[in-house]
């Protein structure tokens, strides 16, 4: 056994002072899913691997932590798969569980499990760890939380507007004000009419693609990639004009001048856009963007990205990305019409969003936007002098606690710097320093570790004090 | 791919009141911990497997969950171990990772490989899930949850005392004095001492396993098993009056009346044993007993039980163990004092206890002990009637949202009675109907969907009557 004890590769312990952070995050967001009527679902941590596999393509899967079947497993592992050294082909055999990769799979696995028991519409919201045998890099983990919303059974779009106010609630609260970021919005359909309109069906996933690389090549690196496609010089045309579009509306603007934008570009693209698909999708978003406008947004920055894609996933419609400048995703979703269709549910419309916990840690830290946790750890340390002081201290310390004071004594007569350095480093603000003077006029004397002051008060102030 | 989803066998989802009645327990446990001065830490699920073989024997070793490697792991495995079918041998070549197995190896662990940012005495606490490859039966799950408080680097008895306390608080909480339950402790030292006075040291192990069989097979039964192991006949006699003494003081007592008796069986112990370990384990229980009886007890029945053991495990000084009636114990804990030494930190003595979250959530259950969770979930529906209406009443269910109230429109106008259902069976109290009437006079229609009476009222008046 090795002496000195690691952690696996990206994966990652959380101190007191991290987890403090962490749950003021997680809070947020959970206090703003229950007040738009979401519910709290927990999953396991493992599924059957078969649940799992083949939803995300194949290179999702190889990014699935297996786990060994217990037990003698060889007995049944597969002898050709051993034969040939086929890793691959061997796994199956001896590993029929594996860590879940994200919520929205298990969440779909839920649904059609418990679908009598689910009362449709469904807003359900779900903050758990997930798993990816991803390479460890600087803001990229094995071991990482996801903190999903997601109302299935319902096409309605007010669905779509909950979610994006719900960003919007989330961002204002957590940013105060003090943090500028962007929700760009797209809609599946919009793309999907995009390409039919340049008569370029078939490759639309390739185009997609080269789309979805705009935010690192810009314009003319897709516009190479799309030559790259053999796409017609008027197509071409056709796109570059909509991703030169996305480049002009970036700027400052008001709410209001960025709705305007937003419905005049929606409507520059009407009529561009030959395709029912396309018109389909800029109703969608119109509707979107109107009541957006009704409802008024605190602090968001809303606008209409022709050219955001996220990737090759199971989105449908509306498409929902939130951004900070020079910094990855910190949020996402979309809607999608069949997710739950692999496990023979089928025509099941959801919409969902998942915050990046881990990302908006680290924006909220470089920003120094964290708010004090006093009052997650101790608030009062009462030092110890030996016994009898001790045992005067001990049922003060009790009605500190009955009153809902986070409090400690000191557990032994341990030198006073010692004691000091203790709650210097624990971040306790109020030392009580109980000697025979003390004990004789009951007055405790409290010392601030944060003024330095020191005054003379009895159990009561005391407790006042602190409350 | 299978139409039927399901899970792991051993493993659950959780629905969203399953979730607020294990949130309910969770944070009273975790504010509680906080009062006593704890700090929250988290560590990965995954650890190193190295990390947790070998720290509670083999039968542990086989329960622990391990994860295979990914690419291709069958280049690097034990060509050896494939040739003699040997699945124990060729794990360690093929799965570096496994599930943690407990919270405690673990946090031994942080505390080696932090040690430096680490303030001593270290009070943390750690609520996660755990997972072991058991056979699963009633109550017995592959995946559940570990409450966990821990005091590192102090030999203070006064610790002990606090996780008494701690205990006590909790279980006031929970049981609400409804309840009755028993925290028996002991002190390994005191059981060291009885084995050295019959002059069987060398079985001490074997006594132990036999003395903890007490609550399984009786006394008679427990002297059997001792025969078995050729004690002497006036060793079995001291041991079965300890044995008989406990049963004698079964019954009901007042908390005075109860610590006096303990104090009593302590003392005729004292006279019995003679060994200095011995005595040093009842000095230290005397200790905790004096300060409890000093600070005073909310509900909990505290016994003194010399044949409390706790199996084999790592405690080295008090053993504490919470149970009810008829019902496996739902919390333990006790002192050790080498628990980093596998890490390379020697001498360092710790003290802590686990709440079984699992275990409490069905005694709760079981007697109707869990309160309303109604502002846990939505409490205002808007009916929707179709979209004028559903413009006018957009603005109000933000306003109630901006409120802090949970609040939900039905996101389409689908029939009356399928929103009405939908109000039902998501519990939601109060209905709003706006038709043309509420919206010509601003007066809403609001439905109380527990006593059936309606009421028109403005949205202040609403949000009033909601907070």
């Amino acid at each position: 056994m090795s002496n000195k004890p690691s952690i696996p590769k990206g994966t990652r312990d959380f101190s007191p002072i991290e987890m403090a952070r962490r749950n003021y995050i997680f809070d947020t967001i959970k206090n703003v899913y229950k007040k738009y009527g979401f519910q709290q679902i927990e999953t396991p941590a493992m599924e059957n691997l078969k649940t799992l596999v083949g939803t995300g393509g194949e290179e999702s899967d190889k990014l699935i932590f297996k786990i060994l079947n217990s037990g003698d497993y060889l007995s049944k592992a597969d002898e050709k798969a051993i034969a040939d050294k086929n890793s691959t082909g061997l796994t199956r055999s001896i590993a029929e569980k594996a860590l879940r990769y994200d919520l929205t799979v298990p969440f779909a696995r839920y649904v059609v499990q418990n679908q009598n028991d689910i009362t449709f519409p469904f807003r359900r919201f779900q903050i758990q760890p997930v798993w990816r045998a991803d390479r460890p890099q600087k803001g990229r983990y094995r071991e990482f939380y996801q903190c999903d919303a997601d109302i299935i059974g319902s096409d309605s779009l007010l669905n779509e507007v909950d979610l994006i106010k719900i960003i919007d609630d989330v961002f204002s609260e957590l940013f105060q004000g003090k943090l500028k970021y962007t929700v760009s919005i797209n809609n599946r359909k919009i793309l999907a009419g995009i390409v039919e309109s340049i008569g370029e069906q078939d490759k639309f996933e390739q185009i997609v693609v080269a789309i979805d690389k705009f935010d690192k090549i810009d314009a003319i690196g897709v516009v190479q990639e799309l030559k790259k496609l053999n796409i017609s010089d008027s197509g071409i045309f056709t796109l570059s004009e909509i991703l030169l579009s996305k480049e002009s509306s970036t700027g400052l603007f008001t709410i209001e001048e960025l709705f305007n934008k937003n419905k005049e570009e929606l409507k520059s693209l009407n009529s561009r856009i030959n395709s029912v698909n396309g018109q389909k999708g800029i109703e969608e978003l119109e509707f979107v963007f109107d009541k957006l406008k009704q409802l008024g947004i605190k602090t968001a920055n809303i606008k209409f990205d022709p050219t955001l894609a996220r990737g090759l996933g199971y989105y449908t419609g509306t498409i929902i990305e939130v951004k900070i400048d020079n910094f990855p995703s910190i949020t996402g979703g979309g809607r999608y019409d069949d997710l739950t269709g692999k496990f023979g549910l089928k025509d099941v419309s959801g919409v969902g969003i998942s915050f990046g916990a881990d990302r908006i840690y680290d924006v909220l830290l470089d920003n120094d936007l964290y708010p004090e946790f006093k009052g997650d750890s101790t608030q009062v340390l009462f030092i110890n002098f030996g016994k009898a002081e001790q045992n005067y201290c001990l049922p003060l310390l009790f009605q500190l606690r009955d009153n809902g004071i986070n409090s400690e004594i000191y557990p032994n007569a341990a030198k006073m710097k010692k004691q000091m350095t203790f709650a210097n480093n624990k971040g306790i603000k109020y030392v009580v320093l109980v000697g025979s003077n003390e004990m004789e006029s009951g007055k405790l004397t409290v010392k601030n570790m944060e003024s330095g002051e020191q005054e003379n008060l009895t159990i009561e102030e005391l407790i006042n004090k602190v409350k």
